[in-house]
């Protein structure tokens, strides 16, 4: 077999990226096989059918089940709502495809660890679209970090902030309902930053967290007057406490006015500290207190060939990755994972870790107390 | 009576600064009182001696109760080490003079109250030196947020990170043992973001935090192989709640790789943001939501005339003040304030209320459990 | 007709940043006509052929002229040295054939102005890869000057500065001889600059100049001792003047350590500046002097869907474009010119505009005095 | 003699910039001399008298002579008009006292060399007021390169912008008429930015120049619908080449909307580069190309107690100085240069040297030419 059909579910924003993502992997890397984007399902044939046109997809389906019966296709895509993830991903497991799921994986770790049971029993490859971490910038942080080069990491700071839900007048929408979302920007957007402290420093073990939602009605659009309840969280932060004994805070936010792509981290070891804004993506800030002590400062590194991945994107140093490149290395990963039996990471069990974490995060808030989290 | 007349009891790090803020002060701002530098004390009639001919003072003494019971002092300027200030501040108050203390001001919050019910009582003026409210940028911030430009605030994050004792073998000090200098990072740095909580938003009526020394020992000076232990927090961070419903978190480090002035805040409103950052004491960044939409974004304030007390250093934008002229504003609000019989801000009262988050996050570590403060 | 077959001449550092975009491009935006990558020549039959698969072609070639006169191509792309853009062009002119060529277009004005005219009356398309000026952030840029938001340009200050040669050990080359390259940095790299000032403010008029070669030998790959003679300028600037009276400097050097897509620019008006840095490429700097006297800032706008094309990548703002993405742009604007039969920029005459300064330079530099450009 | 007298004449913006440093100057350094403010010199007795006790001074005087025949003053300080600066300094140094002037030092090199020829014979001490060569940002930098840190210098490019006449309404006033100002923004801030070329790098031995009146009339204070006539430059930019080979551009605004302190320079060398941006005044950026390569990048350098006369500010990095400061550190070389009988830079041919550049500028501009500077 030299190909990898690809089916995918869902042709919203994650929809796309996914499918631009597809054929700029091809075009980037030397993959061991060729990507062949097969089939498309959307909620009507018809919409299915524009999307598969637009989206460069040979065929198309108003049914799902359709991409899981059908014997050509090698991966199931989900970009699905949320809630939808598990029942796909059981069906597609079911019938023996690798699964590509967006996160957050599901709506609570229970539901996780079925899942992650259920794809470890069958065998097959899972990956979950934590992309962010496949950005050669943080796969250059985690070098840093895994070499020594800023010791011993003793705290954790992470922030993922946007203002999309910054305007109170901005219209009621199924993210904002606990049955189709689960969580708020705890599990939309927190759910990258912890896996990118998990990814960067260590398992979390312990989490105290505060959950509030402030605009707690929102207008329904073309409904003049009416007002959707909100049932999930604006804002949320939280202290850790990693497994190697480093603490840290965690925040989230979807009504931070000015913050667009809003993922600021920074690490602090014995030795040095590393600070990754996404806004600027191709850049890292390095401190490290083996240099000269009137010569310190936090230098910006611009990702270039010398780091992981870049050189495939270009042979030029700073010349910048975008937002759907984090994807293309995704792809890569996942085609590289099938091709030769390798593991992937994130995996089920792995975004099963980050569920856990959020599930502790709404059981800390509801009792004020510190909770465990249980990472066997 | 034309003049105000300095006591200054101890000549360090914050001893020395006074001293040049008194003359900076006295040049940049027309006030209504001449300040005279009248007498030093210090640890020896020999070092205050000196002292007083490098900082400008006209007499000197190796006991503090000279300057306590001199007629001719109006201010008891106290920039001893902690632990020595709650005694030095009874005893002034006692003599009726006024005092100006440096932060923290107490050891905890019922030694502060102590001092502030008998400042209270005897009618006297004081000043703490929580500086960084003093400086333009931040009453700028100040004057911003209170005109609803950002609208109600949601949420606060401040960091006050340093690193000059990231370094695990930088020597054992006083200020790393509780009975002269209570807790660590908290009490140190922490002291002065919660006094910009206060300033900017509201009183902090509700805390949780985690407290970790990181570096347990630390060698002693000029004594090979032996080794102090550290009694308080090198790191410590908290999340809060505020009177007015806004929450956020709160960090402070002494172990901080690179931060060297690490005041950082950043404050969410329900039409924009403002962050500053203090190792730019200058600017301050603002989002407005009610900028077109297509053309937001931070944009960097560099303070100058048009904004608060800046006019007097310089009369051109952007030309920038430095660290010793927050103090110089700081001054000139208490010559003013005794010149006027005036309120000033922060007084032993407000100072108090700082001690009082302190204790409640050394609290809350205690018993891991969120600590309400009483702010009656 | 509804596929456009392209037939890519060069497959080294552009010929593949072509390929990606191709690929890209099609992922991204709903075009007009289906992209065909047909044929890809390079210098050996054997070579053409593992970069075709490398690069996604279907046929390839030891002998660009098979791509000239094959009936199946519609546009030659032309990605070989600059030597021998002419050649190729005129004779993909001739064939009738579109021409989508890299830049510089020639090693000079008259040689550029004699592809020019076969170009226009043989009626075909031409497009020149200066492509940053594809950015979305780039076209606000021009969007906001057209709209009169920081008035009357009065002022352009621009710089691309890169490091690629600043080590006096990088070995010798073909860009560093005339007969191959022509200039050095200036056509590099000051070609971009003086494209940019084009597209921004208006044509260049006039010139005054001067260029230096720093390391005038380079070793010689390979062969201990042997050193190349370095033909061409490592680093120039220049001040001009343009046809609307604004006056403005412009560098280039590939000697700048540190800078890696240094192309910089400041556009001043009567009523605002505008400031952009190619490492930050989604980042665009606005003042606008009709803020409140005392709220006046440079604001940071990050690219989103309300700017130019940028929704085709993304629906949420500040992600980040990346280098290939522009010139996915510019790949659009190829499909989309040839589809509706609408003019293309910058095409063979403005690219022929840069040639005509690039020329002046030299000569400005030569005679030590200020040249006019012709501009008819 | 234990003490320095000061005679100031003037007291507008610079003058009492001089009187706040001589305050800062005394409480910071340790000073081999006490700093008297003896005298003040305004145009009437009445506003001198006023200002003498805003600004600290014993005395004053509605006549400049009485400063110049008083044996009691040690200092003639010149902060009038530039027209004056001329006949101020020879009477001055004819009544054998020291002079400090601010910039430019005269309307021309003319004027300045026989200004300078005067002091030298007299033998009496002389500082120009270009304060910012005096920060220890400036002084580490110019101690990297000494050291070789970023190699041969190559390249320099240096700007000094602002935007104090950006508004086309804001009234005439003295510094645009060519008999009391001379030059506009080039003898202005252009002075500064040539005179710290000199400093960093060598001196500047030919120059190519473009001068630009943008508003030519403005509106007249209180006078409706008057206007004056403009006589000087409102920019300025020029190609220089160095004796030591390095070439580089200069520029200068004072209609550049945006920039408060815009004295921005990039100095580049074989082995690095270096930044620094005046609106960030405690910050060098720097990049060295002996890093390892995969981790070189700009570091942004906070001045601290390492770095030269730092310390006596502050004895933590990062806390940052402020505009006046500089002006501080300029008096302590003036005060211990008068004290050691030591050289004092930059002193009267040091500001010559800065007058013959731009004297070369407008003649340069005057006959489209590249025009030499004598250095002798």
């Amino acid at each position: 077999m030299n190909a990898i059909r690809i089916g995918l579910i869902g042709t919203g924003y994650m929809g796309k990226a996914h499918a631009i993502a597809f054929q700029t992997a091809a075009a980037v890397f030397p993959l061991s096989r060729q990507i062949i984007c097969e089939m498309v399902a959307d909620i009507t044939p018809e919409q299915a059918e524009s999307q598969a046109k637009l989206l460069g997809f040979h065929r198309s389906t108003g049914d799902w089940h359709d991409i899981i019966n059908d014997p050509d296709i090698d991966v199931v895509d989900i970009c699905a709502p949320n809630h939808l993830h598990k029942e796909m991903a059981l069906a597609a497991i079911a019938a023996g495809k690798h699964v590509y799921s967006e996160k957050p994986l599901a709506l609570n770790a229970q539901d996780a660890m079925e899942m992650t049971l259920a794809a470890e029993q069958a065998g097959i490859k899972t990956l979950v679209g934590f992309n962010y971490t496949k950005n050669p910038t943080i796969q250059l942080a985690k070098e840093i970090i895994e070499r020594g080069e800023i010791g011993e990491v003793v705290h954790f700071r992470g922030t993922f902030n946007e203002d999309y839900l910054a305007d109170a007048n901005t219209p009621f929408s199924w993210r904002l309902k606990r049955q189709f979302s689960g969580s708020g920007t705890l599990g939309d957007m927190g759910s990258h930053i912890i896996n990118m402290a998990h990814y960067l420093v260590a398992p979390i073990t312990q989490v105290c967290a505060d959950l509030q939602t402030v605009h707690n009605t929102r207008p329904i659009a073309d409904k003049t007057g009416e007002v959707g309840m909100v049932e999930n969280d604006d804002q949320v932060h939280m202290m850790i406490r990693f497994a190697n004994g480093a603490i840290g805070t965690l925040e989230s936010s979807r009504i931070a006015w000015g913050r667009k792509n809003g993922l600021w981290l920074e690490v602090t070891g014995t030795k040095g500290t590393l600070v990754y804004d996404q806004e600027r993506l191709s850049e890292l800030q390095l401190y490290t207190a083996t240099d000269a002590s009137n010569r310190q400062g936090f230098r910006r590194i611009l990702t270039g060939p010398e780091h992981p991945d870049y050189r495939h994107f270009c042979v030029s140093a700073g010349h910048g990755l975008g937002y759907n490149d984090m994807k293309a290395v995704e792809i890569r990963d996942l085609v590289e994972g099938i091709a030769q039996d390798a593991p992937l990471w994130p995996d089920f069990r792995a975004a099963c870790a980050v569920n856990a974490v959020c599930d502790a995060v709404e059981l800390s808030h509801k009792e004020s107390r510190w909770v465990s989290i249980n990472n066997d």
